[in-house]
């Protein structure tokens, strides 16, 4: 049943590879925020149902320099390293975990500052356009309760999870579970406390079992994950072979890869999400495509913490599912448009290589490169499909999670020339150089949850 | 005699590697626009100068949470493809140029055209913090005068070169110069016009010897126009070893690299700027330091078109000055502090290397990295230095050349947490994440010439 009408310009990517731009289409939202309609001017009943819209009491009709697009799919945020965004890009992974990141994260046994910290995180994100947000959170069940509060409250859709480490090799003693019994028990509280939250009927809020990575768990943590996440059916999300140091680490301790460790351990299957991945073999990305699960590439960070850029193409190439991840703090944006960009960069600069030293015959990975209309599928429908949730699309049945981008807002970055830009030319524009600045507003489930400008 | 006083909080990075920050500098300005002192309040005089600043009825005060840095230095503009800035981006140098640019360039004829064009983008890079602007024009004389009277009218610091392009084989018969005497006739009439600007006795506006590049040139022309630089004193720009192909293209013309042509041709000085040098030896670094010639390093536009990152760590090792520049369109943003993250980025990806299959011996170039400290630099006294202009510091004798940065402004990507981040840490943060979104106004010798927010 319609509950309002839009009528604007959709831009969207459905499919890897094409993008899908209508101008003045006519969007009914149901609701529960579901999209019920969508109507375009090629389509016979158009003009009957413009005619209905414009009679309709909840009637939005957005301008013409105005586009309707998916809001973004974050796949891989920690929410707790927000204060550190944009610095403590100094030093290699294990050196930064220790030296910044595992104090940062200790301090949200204070739930004042988390308080402060995820509020101002959340609201941010939400005016950057990220509609679906996969969190990390800390060690801390409490801290981790308020996450999922703030964002109920605030309404981005978001997958969260209580961070696992109990592994005293590798967590110092003021940062990490108890044991390995007690991380299982907090992870159990937690999912339970996501699935008993009031106004959560809907599942807006999903927990997710989320062991921060195989150096930081002991063996029994990671079995115990695993049986969890099989008994509740839940997400589960990790980093897998990141860096040099992670993926020789994991070698050395299991014998095996990340990959071939996490499937051992249960935690790999059709809801797991692999940040960066790095340093996966072609038959690491084979078991990754045959489990079902889903890689959340994550650019940015990759030129800070992994020593080399994912073979995205390569990836996509052996069926294995993408999406694409900011990595706050890891990688230095919150922004999904320089996320973006940064997977378009970063896919031309491996094509390329870098060292001009080097004969271009062995300088870079032909064949690695991705488009605009790829990079706005990963960041939206993608990172949709990585989570099998009905967002990410303009099409009947898929919920209403968009924002509305204006090309010529005040200190609008994106120049359009009208009589010389094609509207495929506009979205390109706009994936090379929108920002924060560029949207209007957001919205979840049909709600709106942030406006701005 | 200074002529107004300002007190606001000065971030800038006189020399590479070091960045100052003060609270609450008293400047005065004088009449000219030129720093008449700067009092810090560590001084003795202090005091005594706030008391006689608080009399000024000229006085401004900016609040806490803004910044004054130095205007930005973007050295490597192509005025004529604003309208591109974000498309066209998938085909090689060599084709870009035929099937794109060519084509959008040979609109200038137009000077309907052209005024529209030129007036947006210096707007707009105005509005963005860039305070002096490197422009290559295109072949038309008329539209070259009319950026140079654009910049002047809008208080833009510029350096504009009439492009020359004259030879048949690489250059359409649309868009080419139609002799070489043609081309370095018009190159004079354009440097006299530009010598001869009412309103220019200060010389904000500077002409160019612009040869596009040895391919599109014939020889007669490049030593035509070495005799220019040469007679008129003024600056020369070009492009130099940008890509696989237009490296090999002069080795196998000239048989020398394009740095040594350059020389033969009278074409290599002090006032040099060049842009990429991507493919350049060690032994064409030591010619280019030993001339004192200046490399245009433009790190976007080197992921499109450059098939390798200009090995910028060790350009300044070896003494060469470098500063940055957008490149646009090659590059797909106007803004420097882009600019500046992807200097950062590339220098690190340059280190790391890419292919995660290549063992981590041999896959990046170690010693590559900059840090932003360095990136900023680059941005601001590094070009005004490559320029010899007296314009990127607050120091007493430089031009006040500057933007107000806000770190709250609406839409502000920057996230500041006062209690965590030191003013060093709010510095990084702002060169990682701040956009035009950020900058409340634009000054050029004094004087305000951008406002906005």
């Amino acid at each position: 049943m319609r509950d309002r009408v839009i009528i604007g310009s959709i831009m969207h990517a459905p499919n890897f590879g094409e993008v899908d731009i209508c101008r003045d289409a006519i969007i009914t939202v149901d609701k529960l925020g579901k999209i019920a309609s969508v109507t375009r001017p090629t389509d016979p009943n158009y003009d009957k149902e413009k005619i209905k819209a414009k009679e309709d009491k909840k009637l939005e009709i957005f301008p013409d320099d105005s586009f309707l697009l998916p809001g973004f799919v974050d796949l891989h945020i920690h929410a707790p390293q927000w204060p550190q965004l944009g610095k403590a890009l100094d030093v290699p992974l294990e050196v930064w975990l220790m030296e910044y990141t595992f104090p940062l994260e200790s301090k949200y046994k204070d739930l004042n500052f988390a308080l402060r910290v995820y509020n101002d995180l959340v609201d941010t994100l939400l005016s950057h356009g990220t509609t679906t947000a996969v969190y990390f959170s800390t060690i801390h069940e409490k801290a981790t309760r308020l996450l999922a509060d703030i964002c109920i409250k605030k309404g981005q859709r978001a997958l969260i999870g209580k961070v696992v480490m109990d592994n005293h090799d590798q967590c110092p003693e003021y940062y990490r579970d108890t044991s390995y019994q007690d991380a299982l028990e907090k992870t159990v509280s937690f999912i339970e406390y996501v699935f008993a939250m009031k106004n959560n009927s809907d599942g807006l809020i999903k927990p997710v079992v989320t062991p921060r990575f195989i150096p930081s768990c002991s063996d029994k943590a990671l079995e115990g994950l695993g049986k969890l996440a099989k008994l509740y059916g839940c997400h589960v999300q990790t980093h897998c072979s990141e860096s040099d140091w992670e993926h020789n680490y994991v070698l050395k301790r299991t014998g095996v890869s990340d990959t071939k460790a996490l499937k051992e351990f249960g935690l790999l299957g059709r809801r797991t999400i692999l940040a960066h991945c790095n340093f996966i073999s072609g038959e690491d990305m084979d078991i990754i495509a045959d489990k079902g699960a889903a890689i959340a590439h994550c650019p940015l960070s990759n030129i800070y913490f992994s020593n080399a850029i994912f073979p995205l193409r390569r990836a996509i190439e052996k069926s294995v599912r993408v999406g694409l991840g900011t990595d706050l703090s890891g990688g230095p944006s919150a922004s999904m448009f320089d996320t973006c960009r940064y997977s378009l960069n970063m896919s031309r600069v491996l094509e390329e290589g870098t060292d001009s030293e080097k004969n271009n015959k062995i300088r870079g990975v032909e064949g690695s490169r991705i488009d605009f209309r790829e990079a706005f599928h990963l960041a939206t429908a993608g990172g949709a499909d990585a989570l099998d949730l009905p967002v990410g699309r303009f099409e009947t049945g898929y919920m209403f999670d968009a924002i509305l981008l204006s090309t010529t807002s005040g200190k609008s970055p994106i120049s359009i020339f009208g009589d010389l830009d094609t509207l495929e030319d506009q979205l390109q524009k706009i994936i090379y150089t929108a920002t924060r600045a560029n949207i209007v507003s957001t919205w979840v489930s049909g709600k709106r949850v942030s406006q701005g400008i």
